[in-house]
């Protein structure tokens, strides 16, 4: 049973999930099904070998954990946090615990396994933009659940076993420290000047230009001022909101033409890289609130992170955000509607433009 | 040159190292060297191939960048921050930067090739030891130098690119956030509890015995209760003091003793793993105090990290650590005497016990 515990000194939580790997000896459990040539249980037909579905976009007169859906969303089988368990809290000498109570779903966004998110269909992207804000909608009616984090693996040095493209969201009974971190941030800025640190970040960088990667009337691209790694992407909302579930039907249009340009610049511009992204927004009790600003961080993950990141939490990019912005707003992405299916694609791959 | 940015929401400062990739176009350059095939600059007899050496240990009438050296202390050939910036601190907007002042050694723990750290011996790695706090103690006289952060990466996994053992020391001119972390927690529970949290995580460590891997009479070895990486092990000294650099020889002896345990018990029970250490210790500017404990953390780095953990902060550890402990405390090391040279050992890898 998976379990969370607190560092003493530093107030870090830290999920302690044993099932994941069965015992020494055996390799780590998939996050999300089998690697390698196995049957691929996200694929249209193999509904069956994943756990049955929580919510899916399939046509009227389709049936649940059959053919003929769109996206589909299922429990993780080896799941970090489990949907069972009772928030009992305890404390061990200076120590202290909870049971590891939360929900890890299973984004398949998907039915084609060739596909990657970039070549994927607008309508498509849209609807699993619309997906993760009903999982979202849906998870935070369940008292015990604290924070929902919508997040993507691409690659295997992004820490993805399994090929068929997916995403997945950790509900967590605790505000993840790195939300936390913004949290508090955003209010001290708040408290100090008035104004939401990201809606003047969004101002300052569309004056400024140089970071910008794309700009739409709903949301800006950009690669941070103090990007961590080698051509971080932030996607920001103007139009300032705390809760991603909060996103309307036009947002959700426009969110997945610039997360489609976008990816589809990474994939083209760096040779189909590793990556992750991640949706920072609030927790599931905190209303609209001035100081917080939901938006998506795409980090692609180009070199290994060594002893001197872990160790002080400082990074070392050898990329400035001015050059990678450069970079990026001149690879060409051809129309959506022009995104060739997997047998149209040619097999050979693109030579790398950038490898840092 | 290299350039220290802020980020305005959560106050993360990040190394803007623009000279560490030539440019786009060209592979990362290797933070310490040229990897693959080419001339190896950290053995004896390529002194020329580094920049001059800033400390040897040597014996009398051997020449600085010749050979003859038992450990050798060089500068980075593609510093993350360099010593010859001056401290010129600037605003833009919202952001907040600074020059990249600092400093970036390389510690070459042998002069030959095929040694791992474990396998040096014990006099070796108390030489590498000694060095460690002489760097410090030289570096910290600079009062622009805030931090030392000694650090080491094996396998490429883990960020390294050069297979010649060796460790790094960067010099920064800010307090780390993870060291900075810890100094607040550390002051807190102080306030609250009157007491050391370290020296009390020792204590109840040692009464419960769970997840000690190692005790000696200066120090103690255990799998942290909330481990972020499987295997994790934090070597922490029993008597309180706030600086690595105020070790005393017997205490170099001691520490010297146990990570040679410690990394042998990794090296032969997960089959030589990739695998990251560093030292925490006081800012320069800081004396003893009965806040902070300085420590040592040892990170395995078995399996990628993923967007979860990139996105929330929150780690998820699919072993343990009371079964990691289990574990590395039946791992048989040979007594240091006995340590096979690379020559003597065989060449034939080692199964793997546990692959997590």
């Amino acid at each position: 049973m998976p379990e969370l515990r607190k560092d003493p000194i530093v107030g870090r939580w830290v999920v302690i999930a044993n099932e994941r790997a069965k015992r020494p000896g055996e390799r780590k459990v998939d996050t999300s099904g089998r690697a390698g040539d196995e049957l691929c249980p996200f694929c249209e037909g193999n509904e069956a070998h994943t756990p049955p579905e929580v919510a899916a976009f399939r046509p009227h007169g389709s049936h649940p954990n059959g053919p003929g859906w769109r996206v589909r969303v299922v429990p993780n089988r080896f799941p970090a946090l489990r949907v069972e368990e009772n928030l009992e809290k305890h404390g061990d000498g200076i120590y202290d615990g909870m049971a590891g109570v939360g929900a890890h779903e299973v984004i398949i966004e998907t039915p084609e396994h060739h596909r990657t998110m970039a070549s994927l269909r607008p309508e498509s992207i849209r609807e699993v933009l619309w997906i993760y804000r009903d999982r979202l909608l849906d998870l935070k009616n369940d008292r015990r659940f604290v924070h929902g984090m919508l997040f993507k693996n691409v690659g295997q040095a992004a820490g993805s076993t399994i090929a068929h493209t997916h995403s997945q969201l950790v509900v967590t009974p605790v505000v993840p420290p790195a939300v936390q971190e913004e949290l508090n941030g955003g209010r001290a800025f708040f408290e100090y000047r008035g104004r939401c640190v990201y809606c003047d970040m969004i101002r300052q960088e569309l004056a400024d230009e140089r970071r910008i990667v794309l700009d739409t009337s709903g949301f800006t691209a950009f690669c941070p001022y103090a990007s961590r790694f080698p051509f971080e992407i932030w996607i920001v909302p103007k139009h300032h909101s705390s809760r991603f579930d909060h996103i309307a039907k036009a947002g959700v249009d426009d969110l997945g033409h610039v997360l489609h340009e976008v990816l589809s610049k990474l994939e083209r511009g760096l040779d189909g890289p590793a990556y992750n992204y991640y949706v920072h927004t609030s927790p599931f009790d905190q209303h609209e609130s001035p100081h917080y600003h939901w938006h998506l961080e795409v980090i692609p993950r180009l070199s290994a992170v060594g002893g001197f990141e872990w160790g002080s939490g400082l990074h070392i990019n050898p990329v400035a955000p001015e050059s990678a912005a450069a970079f990026l707003r001149e690879v060409d992405v051809p129309p959506a509607s022009a995104v060739a299916t997997p047998a149209e694609r040619t097999r050979e791959p693109r030579r790398a433009l950038v490898r840092v």
